[in-house]
């Protein structure tokens, strides 16, 4: 790989790994952990291992170096369960490993535990600590409150830049998220803005924080949507955004890392939905979950192809006469079928990505009304160039040549007329316009493909 | 919107603008523009402004705020190509914003230009900042070098902490993209590590750097594509990687905001990939670009739709026989596809998550085989039920319904296997799993559709 990290070995380290666990001494598995740098790779090799060789490792870690333990717990895929791996552990070990754990992460994976193991757990941290876990447990885990830390350096405006840094040297020792933004809080915890800690080493040690403190460039409420903050904190190109409550009391921060793990994981859903499949599928999920989260969708579209099919049944009669119009059917739908799904892509995403107000949205049905009519007699003087020949060498009327180029063009401009046109009017009734997954287009064009060419049929060859 | 920031406005600012720009006195546009407290809020205005508003409002502010204006510049959507507001502005002008720019934007955006433009606005520079512009051009944009910062603080190990914070605050001011991390370089360049601004506020004043400095987490070199930058940054949550040489000397750095913007066009991109779109595609392109890009995509699409209704033509007698087998078609290929499409869906993602040791990728393809035989099982009944239902009713002979359910279950199968072993085959290959684009599954499922519904048909019906 091009990025070369300080735990890249010569030995592939899994197979190490798994060769120390099975035969080899305690001593020498606790030096290899020991040679493991970065939280992250020691998560990437749990997330290679069975259940209770992960719950090993993390025994052995946690009187010895439970930062490390709690860091690769932090880094790994949510669908690896980091969860069971932590209650497995013991009283001793779980406090040992969750001290080591920022807040906002100790709550995610406690929150995904079973009642059970979550009591467990929260009763073997000091009474402080589970208390703060429980706050943040209690807000929606897709909202900027389940989302945020509530480890923030906070300063008073009285101060001068002098205090402030002794106040950070206090505050920021030892919190593993401080990417060097302070927040500044009246005596109500009303957030007033924030100073750099880059500022405060620039200026005057005897200025005041007041004239250094800058207003908020954004907030969110703890009930804002997780792709929002996101969408904020993008736009913002910040480290960290504040979480205030209705009054505007600092409540806590969301971290630039926690929005990446967001932006990639709303990726992954949005392509899922396109494709009707659940968000809740985890990719490394088994096969019995797959196969009831995609049964349901599987039922819709059963759906959607009978009344696909009714429309052929309405015109049995033409087919059973000129039979070579079922030759034709998978193209003309299929083309229309494929059309709309690259309008509804691209229109979906120019509806993700635009702010909320860029305006005129029905250009874009104008736009993709144009190019499926384009493409659809490009395609459409091809595919009746082959019917031609098709009807040439079967001795069939050539007028289905003109049936098929008209059936091609009218169904590629429904399918970009579609592609835009359902999304874009879902976005306008509030609706997530990902939701319109391919599916519905699809059927849309089977439909109309099958109607045109069937109908055409009908007229021009019978 | 639920998060609020200092440029919410009463009435919508955009129509402000306009009326400002239409008729207003220049004093009170200068007046709004100086209510905008964030580039990236002036940016959603540009945005949505013709290119000659657009150009007026950077010449009003290239004078009084040349740092707003070049904030805008960076902030708006490659898509909008600020870079044509920037060339259209004078020479004058033209330095005083690119002065405000990041050394990184600014060769993006000036990458992006006409050679004319390009030389002009270069011509317009400071020699010194046009040479280190024309540096980082020279690498591919869409590598670890195009998209580097050079403007890094960095530090000698035989400094100490006090006389570091010194260095800091000499280096960091004016620096719009410092997050506090510091790096440490020996007299010829090489990276030793990194030290944040923290550390430095927090150590002995009398400390060595020495003492503080850690271990570089990752680096990256120059030609490191920009995607495994932001897997990188992602996975060891960086605000800035540092980008290295052959020699290990000290480029420049990845900050997390570039790292954002490319995991939010990476996530476009998979999904154009997915339903057979250029990448080149522009979300906000014209009906023009759009034909040129999907057009040859479509003729592919035809192809391959020619194959399946090659498979039809082979049946034409069968068809001919039992024309409702014409009405089983859709059914049993759009079943097939969507199967397909989920399981591809679900495999690309899992492969595009996974890091590289992440073995057993054929695991994936007997899950994938499991559910495709399970769901369509289940659909097949159904749909046998459905064609039951229609034989008695039209008098036609019932065994088209185990035609039907073995057709269904045979296809969904098909489906789940090709959905995950294309990509898994590809990814082997060395080659992107994305490009399976859904338009192979669909065209495999409607084939092999085609042929068990009327293969199957041919030996029982017959």
């Amino acid at each position: 790989m091009t990025a070369t990290s300080a735990a890249d070995f010569d030995v592939d380290p899994i197979d190490e790994l798994r060769d120390l666990l099975e035969g080899g001494s305690e001593a020498r598995l606790r030096a290899f952990l020991d040679g493991i740098q970065h939280g992250s790779d020691l998560a990437d090799l749990l997330e290679q291992l069975e259940d209770e060789d992960r719950v090993r490792v993390l025994q052995l870690l946690a009187p010895d170096d439970p930062a490390l333990a709690a860091e690769a717990l932090a880094e790994m895929e949510p669908d690896e369960h980091p969860e069971d791996s932590l209650a497995a552990l013991n009283a001793v070990q779980i406090a040992a490993v969750v001290a080591e754990l920022s807040d906002d992460d100790a709550a995610d994976m406690i929150g995904e535990m079973a009642p059970a193991d979550r009591d467990r757990v929260l009763a073997a941290l000091p009474h402080q600590d589970a208390g703060d876990i429980r706050d943040l447990m209690a807000y929606d885990e897709e909202s900027a409150g389940g989302i945020m830390t509530a480890e923030l350096v906070t300063l008073r405006v009285n101060q001068t830049a002098a205090q402030a840094i002794d106040e950070v040297r206090r505050q920021a020792h030892g919190m593993d998220e401080f990417y060097g933004i302070v927040f500044v809080v009246d005596e109500r915890e009303v957030l007033q803005g924030t100073v750099s800690l880059r500022d405060l080493v620039t200026a005057d040690p005897s200025t005041s924080v007041r004239e250094l403190v800058q207003d908020p460039i954004a907030v969110v409420l703890p009930e804002t949507d997780q792709e929002e903050v996101g969408r904020v904190v993008s736009k913002y190109n910040l480290t960290i955004i504040p979480v205030v409550d209705g009054g505007g009391r600092l409540l806590g921060g969301v971290t630039f890392d926690d929005v990446i793990d967001i932006i990639e994981a709303e990726s992954t859903e949005d392509l899922f939905k396109f494709v009707s499949v659940s968000a809740e599928e985890e990719v490394r999920g088994g096969w019995v979950d797959a196969v009831r989260l995609r049964l349901p969708w599987l039922f819709i579209n059963l759906l959607t192809a009978f009344s696909a099919a009714s429309v052929v049944y309405l015109f049995e009669d033409t087919l059973s006469k000129v039979s070579l119009l079922a030759v034709c059917m998978p193209v003309i739908a299929g083309m229309g079928g494929n059309a709309g799904t690259q309008a509804l892509a691209v229109t979906v995403r120019r509806l993700a990505l635009s702010s909320e107000r860029s305006g005129t949205p029905w250009n874009v049905v104008g736009k993709e009304l144009l190019v499926g009519a384009t493409n659809g007699l490009a395609t459409g003087l091809v595919a009746s160039g082959a019917a031609f020949l098709l009807c040439m060498a079967t001795g069939a009327n050539v007028l289905l040549a003109v049936v098929v180029l008209l059936a091609m063009l009218l169904n590629l401009t429904v399918g970009g007329f579609a592609g835009a046109f359902v999304p874009t009017v879902l976005e306008r009734l509030g609706v997530d316009p990902a939701v319109a997954s391919s599916i519905f287009v699809t059927t849309f064009t089977d439909m109309c493909g099958f109607f045109l060419l069937l109908g055409l049929a009908t007229e021009l060859l019978l």
